[in-house]
């Protein structure tokens, strides 16, 4: 099999390096699409190339090259992407991606204009890097029914929460990790959760069969989690990630929503530290299941982009899954935490409490910390288990009160789920 | 496809079930083989099976059948069920099996007869029961070099282990453990570590690509880890769990061992808790890759066969691995934990810290908890790493010594390797 390559950056030559090592004489690299090919060439890895293979920066030297029999695509984004790719497919090339973001917002059409076109079109990579969630969940789990997906898909967000668990502000662990490289200069896809609700998208239409478009799922930001906000996670048993979710409910809804949530300490998503992802399904039948490993990176993704080329270099094809339309909803059925801070006066636990009783909302637990200026003081009410959009309501009744010095901070609390199994 | 069932047991009446609900109009099953046909279809999964199945206390009648195209294999065992898979194979019919045993000591030829057969042989089911890491090693691994895998594939060890934490002994721990089901009448395939050697020779031929023999592995017994070798094993940041392992060394020797090892509690490997498996894989270029879930149990197992019943009814044919034939040896080069029961007199240290010098072994640690009577003192001694059979000569030297009041025991420190990924 012969293939081009789109893109020479941190993926592609990690890409070029892995192909190199595994001495696959079947599989040979023909073309390489790349602006700014002199400069490319001058790359570390650069020497993992063939000689004789053509670089160029001319797309359609490789989308329409008669020796390239499938295209590897480590450019990403939406546009002009997918017509490059429709392009080759149109060709009769196999295309195997990494890009996320192409597959979340395209990928049921782009999987049935490949099946048209008789290609293959492989994602493995594109999401959690080097962790095999994809071929795991398609060829292992297809004679589960899977309720449940959740897990940490961002490793920039993991990487800022596990920090501020020893007590750092979000500025400044924010700060330290583009400093080293694990955020962006622009840091909104990954602190905002777009970036993990594209990859939620990808894995909820292989795990639930249920197509989601990421505009549907609710994202909520993880600027507003303040270091105040573990110590009272610790006591409830708990830590705060930036957990990425989906459930189907009896009713063929589909509940999902991106953001921080408190995650049990006994959960296997509270495992992953530093910049790991976790995912865990949980079916019908087999219960829960945790993949975790590097998310990122050049190699870890090479290695999924490798895996997917091995598959269509030997004509394995996947399982094919139906995907069926489901209605979706962000406004998830669970216990929540809300943090508030005020100015201390008599009278505001009434006030609170007062809210939450309008909405027929139970309250769990209250928690106060000692050690904070009573004149900026922050607590804790937890409830029980109710609609988000019930609680927002109350929560909007809190914000207007007169010693209400900032919004409310509302968590939601991952629940446990597994059952044993027999 | 029509389906042949051989075994109407947990896992055989789990998959009727699994099977039924997942309203695969394209998979039927036709017949089922097993003894005691009447009070089967008592069993109280028998309402899963389909009005028109045929039963049979004959195998023939399955493995002859013309309204078979694939039989599921539940029954377990090497004699007669490698030829009835043989002959199943040789009639033309894909064979489906969760038979750790059969593919561990005959997975090569059999794998080799399959395909001179144009049959498919898959055995996801074998190894975990639910945990798909057959599939995802297969599928999402193939594009790396694997080097090392490790993990907890027996799920009554992992029981009886995290229950000595809390302090109990193995005795009434493993009493306790046949009283709930979770261990055999004779334990001894699990706690002597036969089980989850042949698990680990399945697993190690596909991600080391390297043929093992289940003979050729050390398998050390736990029943010699006492409750006070917890409290230690805390001290030195670790806790104790059976653990099967093979690794590639640079020389394309294969070193691999089950048995008891000390597990760092950062490790992923010591996540796991009461019967969960646990596998981790250690990539050259992805790092380590866990996959964790329910591994054994009707429902969780038989989740796996349904899933490579899926892949051979969409002909979904798996990656092909290379596999090379390597040497094995237990001959672990690794920091070591030495227990000794002694009665304490002026003197042992120096004994004991002589018979290691004289093997070159130099000590890391020596620990002596309180609280113990001199008469009967445990004691430990940890080492830098060494050759196990360089300890092992030397533990024998302090075993013949007169104030050795049992023999030491010798549990391996497992290191955690996982390194960055860029």
């Amino acid at each position: 099999m012969r293939l081009g390559l789109l893109g020479f950056g941190t993926v592609g030559s990690s890409f070029a390096e892995v192909l190199a090592a595994g001495e696959h004489k079947e599989i040979r690299l023909t073309r390489i699409f790349n602006r700014g090919v002199d400069r490319k060439r001058q790359h570390e890895r650069a020497r993992f190339v063939p000689a004789d293979t053509i670089w160029t920066e001319n797309v359609d030297d490789v989308l329409a090259a008669s020796d390239v029999d499938a295209v590897v695509e480590l450019i990403g984004g939406l546009d002009p992407t997918e017509q490059w790719l429709r392009t080759a497919m149109t060709a009769g090339k196999h295309v195997i991606t990494a890009n996320k973001q192409l597959l979340a917002f395209r990928g049921t059409e782009l999987l049935g204009f490949a099946a048209n076109h008789r290609v293959q079109l492989l994602f493995g990579a594109s999401v959690a890097g080097g962790v095999p969630v994809i071929p795991g969940m398609v060829q292992g789990l297809s004679g589960d029914r899977i309720r449940r997906i959740s897990g940490i898909v961002n490793g920039t967000c993991n990487y800022i929460l596990s920090e501020m668990e020893s007590g750092a502000n979000f500025g400044e662990v924010l700060a330290n990790a583009q400093r080293a490289g694990y955020a962006e200069a622009d840091p909104s896809a990954d602190v905002d959760g777009y970036d993990a609700r594209a990859k939620l998208c990808i894995l909820a239409r292989l795990a639930l069969k249920a197509e989601l478009q990421p505009e549907h799922v609710p994202a909520q930001t993880i600027r507003h989690v303040g270091a105040v906000d573990f110590p009272y996670a610790k006591e409830l048993g708990c830590t705060i990630r930036q957990v990425s979710r989906a459930e189907l409910d009896g009713g063929g809804v589909v509940h999902a929503r991106v953001g921080p949530m408190l995650v049990p300490k006994r959960s296997p998503i509270a495992w992953s530290h530093g910049t790991q992802n976790m995912i865990v399904t949980s079916g019908r039948f087999g219960g829960d299941v945790v993949f975790s490993g590097h998310g990122a990176g050049g190699h870890p993704t090479a290695v999924a982009v490798m895996s997917d080329v091995l598959a269509v270099a030997q004509g394995s094809s996947a399982v094919r899954l139906p995907i069926e339309k489901h209605e979706v909803t962000g406004d998830v059925n669970a216990p929540h935490y809300v943090r508030l801070v005020v100015a201390d006066r008599p009278g505001i636990v009434a006030s609170i409490a007062g809210a939450l009783a309008k909405e027929q909302i139970n309250i769990d637990s209250i928690l106060q910390h000692r050690g904070h200026a009573s004149d900026r003081l922050p607590f804790v009410v937890t409830t029980e288990p109710c609609l988000r959009s019930t609680l927002d309501r109350a929560v909007e009744t809190m914000a207007s009160m007169d010693f209400m010095l900032e919004p409310p901070l509302v968590l939601e609390i991952l629940v446990d789920q597994d059952r044993d199994t027999d």
